[in-house]
This record gives structure tokens, sequence and C-alpha cells, in this order.
């Protein structure tokens, strides 16, 4: 057991080398900085220590990797979304910072203490649980991606916004851990007839949407953790049910109730929005699955070549709601000839997949598109293509093919063929 | 082409529904609340809009989820290190504001602009990469730890610091991207008798490293993202050397130049510093692996069993310098009987993993242990069989097995057995 007074006092640079680090790093302190400009000043100067900073943050310098947010697409704030930085993601985990918001009636604070998570219905025994109660359960940590429907809406009348932000930020991926949703299930004990599982939102919008028994008993999660910590209030901490590879507002925040029942709630969330007159004026509902998709993150609008002709690498992410992506074509010449790109290992399930192809640019013109394929075979289709199904004025499932135009100084601009 | 003047109207809740949704937000404004206290009065009230924080930030109740770090370890903030909340993170991703600090001359902020890497000695062809060049090259994005081989460095001679943070806390998980070292080496040639590699810092310290070239061309990363952005200062931005499953002080930060050599330059951290003086008067250097080691997360000081007795689950996180884990026993009677605990998928080379077992707590006093086996059929050691090899003096190398004893009223203490 620790006691402060049988400490040992081992001490770094103390055990191997006496003091020496700290002292000179003291020296360093006093020493006064040469005459004229330093290329690297951080060389010859302290830094700050670890008694600043107990929770770490960027560099300044990296002041433009943030969340923007279209001012007229929302009467408010609390009910607009932001965009996840795309440009700036090397990999396939989102920073928690980045993860882009969509908010119903604003991002509220929970307290953890006075969460509860009550469930009811059609069940043997209802619960209510609180934060400790729920951590008492078998855990998972599963890395998934979760995409607005909205993502891309913009783009279906035309190539409008000039940022690969604005046109595919409304998706993040993160390592989610929690109690997978079959598990609380099961303590609870489904009657026969509860074939439908009903998720509320605790946020003032209290959002509500319907999931099949089914998938509730698949792959579902009420997740806590995000990436390596708590999950952030923008994604409903304490709590959200997770509902990988499905919609994104299915994936309830600030999860308060589960109820099961014998049919779907056609709540406002799945009726009034959530939902897309087709052409021949039915009204397209319950599409919950994100289908493939995919795009080229390097280079982008925000993010254009700047080195001149010569060797690149093209990178991007492709993800589909319907497993795992089995492989992505990149085009140089808006679609006509398509390469295979390399897929970064490893390839998760509902996951977001990053995949890279080396260029030799020329320098010239080129218009160049990536294309995603996924383990059911479905291939991502062309804007042409989706708007065959879609017609030309839907909000929702936007999946298509994105070009980037560069152009000969390396600029690069959201352009739609054909 | 995007045009202001030609974007479509498309808005949040406009496009079905009306403007419902932001109408009935306004409202909420508008409303008065109930008089009396609320149970929920996050769900009664408007939250943030997605204009008050262009970079996220966790809750504001996880204010005790930070970095933490003991005063009396060193002679300056800039010259110690701080420890990541272990007893925080939920999944292998450790969240980049918990990442646990090391400083040799503290933390320094590298302008990108201003940065170059240097490669030189025997190659071919020598290089002087900008930011922009060096992300030109094919990339890599991996998952692997970082640990600082004083990791445990206290408890060598007894059981000190009754806390899970203090003493397992310096270690980091995160997806790295970067280019491999093999492709910059391959770019500038290497001459026939360049065997070594010397990396080296950018900041006040110069901290300088020797790698073996056959490390150097397997699979270190040059690296400039961090779990979905860009490096963290702390971290070395904007690039840092990653040197997978080997000791965290040789993956330099802020790293400026690479030089190649025939032997090793015995340079002060290899000589003065992370070398260890063994009981037989010998002195151990080049230690870089790190060798298999776990440790149980759940309960641990810092969490305590707090529902009284019944059902857990026991989670941990095991990981290995010479590969992937193989395995995680996991004792509840002080390394009697062990049982074996369940790997969370996927597991990673060179990753931390995450374990966890089912127990059904009696209420009675316990002895918790986790001990890991690694694909090379390594078992972590006791800290006896540990202390046999290094002496009871040693500072570096402590990969024993942890034991937590559970107390009757679900309190935890770190002790060490015979």
């Amino acid at each position: 057991m620790a006691k402060a007074s049988r400490r040992k006092l081992f001490k770094f640079g103390a055990a191997a080398g006496g003091a020496l680090v700290a002292a000179s790093a003291r020296a360093a302190t006093a020493a006064t900085a040469p005459a004229g400009p330093l290329s690297d000043p951080w060389g010859h100067s302290l830094g700050a220590g670890v008694d600043d900073r107990p929770y770490g943050q960027p560099s300044k310098y990296e002041k433009d990797a943030i969340r923007r947010y279209v001012p007229w697409l929302a009467q408010s704030p609390q009910a607009d979304a932001s965009f996840t930085p795309l440009q700036d993601q090397p990999g396939i985990i989102t920073a928690n910072g980045f993860f882009f918001e969509r908010y119903h009636a604003g991002r509220v604070s929970v307290n953890p203490a006075e969460w509860r998570l009550m469930i009811m219905g059609l069940v043997e025994k209802p619960l209510l649980l609180t934060l400790d109660d729920l951590k008492r359960f078998p855990s998972v940590s599963r890395t998934h991606f979760l995409e607005c429907p909205a993502n891309g809406a913009t783009e279906w009348p035309a190539a409008q916004l000039n940022s690969l932000q604005y046109t595919h930020g409304l998706i993040a991926c993160a390592e989610w851990t929690g109690v997978k949703l079959s598990t609380l299930l099961k303590e609870v004990g489904l009657k026969p007839n509860g074939k439908w599982l009903l998720a509320e939102g605790g946020d003032g919008s209290h959002l509500t949407r319907s999931v099949p028994i089914e998938k509730a008993l698949d792959d579902c999660i009420v997740a806590w953790g995000q990436n390596g910590e708590a999950l952030r209030p923008e994604q409903g901490y304490p709590v959200r049910l997770i509902v990988p590879g499905w919609q994104g507002n299915q994936m309830v925040k600030w999860l308060r109730r589960l109820e099961i029942g014998t049919d779907p709630w056609y709540t406002h969330e799945e009726t009034a929005s959530y939902t897309e007159l087709l052409p021949n004026g039915k009204a397209l509902g319950f599409t919950w699955v994100a289908e493939a998709k995919s795009v080229i993150s390097f280079p982008c609008p925000e993010k254009p070549l700047t080195g001149g002709p010569g060797n690149y690498e093209i990178r991007g992410f492709a993800w589909t709601g319907r497993g795992k992506i089995k492989a992505v074509d990149v085009s140089f010449d808006g679609g006509v000839n398509y390469s295979r790109a390399a897929l970064q290992e490893p390839v998760l399930d509902k996951c977001m997949t990053r995949f890279t192809i080396p260029w030799h640019w020329d320098g010239k013109p080129a218009l160049i598109q990536s294309r995603a394929v996924d383990e059911t075979g479905y291939v991502q289709p062309t804007i042409a293509e989706a708007r065959a199904i879609m017609g030309t004025a839907p909000v929702y499932l936007n999946n298509s093919i994105q070009t980037w135009q560069v152009l000969a100084d390396g600029s690069v601009n959201n352009v739609q063929l054909g």
C-alpha cells in the first residue's frame, strides 16, 4: 500500500546520470538567446512543463483544423450541424475535437450522477440503471463510423460547396466502448411479441427512433466511451446508442429510455423528418443503412497540390453500413479509367477505411474520383445513377462518387460530370 | 464549382417537415421552467449551439479525468513526466488529451512552416524536407502503444503509489499516420556501411538515440498524425519518430535530423540515462523492446467496486513490444489460480489489447492480478521473478504482474506479494 513516508525517492535523471537533465534545463532558462533571428527558436529555449496543461490540446498552429458550420443551413445554432474537417484527418479515427455535431435542441450538459436509463415496455423485468450499474455489465469496444444521412445533401442539385469539409464532413469514426444492447435486452427478458425498440434522447428535443429487434439484438452498443475517454457532450454524454452502419440520427444521444413494442412508433423523426419524397410520389422511410461511399481527402479543395508536378500520394476514406469495404478504385480522368487503391489494414466492419494510391501528376488539369465497393458487391454510384433513383430534389442518402477537378496551378474544385 | 449565388437553400428541417425543428427549439427558449427542482434540467432547456466550440472538449463532469504528475519526481516540470489516466481509458485508443508527457527540456511549440527534417550521413543523396515534402511520400496508419521504460519504476523496491495512473500511466496508444522510415531511407539511398541510424530531436534537449538499421528498415514511422488529427505538441508536433514496440524515448519528438552511420552513437540518453546497473556490476544498455505486460484497470485504486457484492466485469490492458498479445490470464486469489480472459478484437501488432473477464464478487477481500502472454510465448513475470534478474534497485523495465487488493468495502489497494 502506498504511503508517502515509505516512498523511495526515484527521480527522473537522478538514478542514472545524476541530476544533469534538470540542471541543464535550468541553465537553459538563464541562457541569453543569440542575437538575430533563429531558424529554430524552440531548439534554444525551455518549453512548457508538465504542470501547465492537465488535459492536452492541439498545437496553436493547427487553429484552422476545426469544425465549421454553414450559418444559412438552419434557423438556430441549436438546430444546426457542424462539419468534421476530414481534410485534416490522417487515419480512420476522427479526433474527438473534430467530431461533427447535429443538434435538435442544442448540446446539453447531463450530470452523470443524475442520469438514468429506463428499459421498459414488452419486457419481463423493467430496469432503471445508473451509470455505475450500466458499467458493471460485460462490455465491448468497436470502431464504427457514424454518418448523418444528410451528408452531401447540398450536392444533390449541383456541385455547390467547394469544400471536402462541407460536402462530406457529416461523418466521423471512433472506437466506441459500452454494453451490447443484446446484453441489456437479455437482462430484462424480451416478451415474445417484442419486435421493435424505441430509443429516446434526454435533451430538449427528446429525439426518438424505432429500431427493429433483429438489429437491436445484433450489434448495437449502449456506449459510454469514445476514442479513449468518456463520450463527448456532442456525442450524448454520458451515454448514446450506437447502431453500427445505420443513419446517425438513430444513434440516439443523451440516451434515457429504451422501450420494447410490437410495431415501429412512426415518430416525428422517422415520418416528418428523415424520409424522402421520391419522384413517383411515394415517401421513402426507414432508410436505415448507410450505403457504400468514398471520397478523396488529399487533394481536395482545402488541400491543393502545392508542390507542382511530380509524385504524390492520393488519400481518402471509404465506408459502408453493410460490412467491410472490399475495394476502392481511383480514376484520374473523370471515370473513364480506374486503378485499384491500397486499403490500409485493419479493414474493420462498418468502419471508415483509409485508401491510398500513388500518382505522378504531369501538371495538367485532371478529374479525380474514388469509387467504393463493399463486401456485398455493391458499387458506389455516379451522381447521375443516384439521381435516377432519388430524383433531383432529394435531401438524404447522397452516396454518389465525388469528382475533384485538379487545375494546372494545383488548386482543386468540386465539380459534377455529365 | 461552388458559387454562393448558385447554392440551393437546403436547410435542416426545412426540406421535410418544414421549419418545425428550429421553431420548436425557439419555443423552448421562451418556455418557463417548472417551479421546484428538476430531475433532468437538460431535458427542459435549450443546449449550446454549433457556434460556440469549433474544437470539441470533454464534459465539465470529467474534470478528474486528467494527466497528473508527481512533484518530487524531477527537479523541474520541464524535465518531468505526467501520467496517463488509464483508469479513465475505455478502449485501446488513448484520448489525445490523456497522453502522458515526458520532457527533457519542456514542450516546445514548433512552427510547421519553419520545420525541416535533414537526412544525412552514409547516404547517396542527403535530403532536407519540409512538412509538405514529407507528406508527399506514400504513408501508412498503424496503431501502436508507446511506453516509457520507467513505467512502474517507483514500484521496484516496494508497492509505493496507490494508483493505477502513477504505477502504469507512462503508456499510451494511438493510431499514428506518417511515412515509413524505410521509404525515406530508400529515397536517400543507404550506403553499404550504413548500419545504424541516429534520430535527433529539435527541442532544447536535442535528445538523440541510435537505432539499428534492421529496425529502421522494418516498421518505423516518421509520423505527423495521431488519433485523427495532427500530432500533438506533447508528442513532438509536427513530426516524431515511431519505433513500434520499443522504448518511448527512442521515438524522438520534434524530429529534426536522421543520420546514418556505421556504429551506435552511445549518446547521453543511451549511456548516462536509460541504462541499468545490474547486481553483477554490469550495465544493461540498448534495452530496446518493451516486454509483455498487463494491468487490470477496473477495479483499481481510483475505480473501486462501488456497488457491493455481485457481478462485475474485470477489465484491463495488455501489450508487448514483440508482436501480438496471445493471452491474458486473471487471478482472483493472488496468483494461485488463473482464468483466461477474453481479448477484444482486433488484436493488433505492438498495440494495446483490451481484456475482460466476468467476476462474481462475494464481498470478501481478494487479490486480483493479470498476466500477459505474447505470441513468442513469453509470460509476464511476477515481481519476485523480475527482481531476480534486475536486482532490488533498478529504475527501468518493470513489467511485473500487478496485484490489486480488493477490500470488503470495495476499495482497492496496490500491494506486492511474497
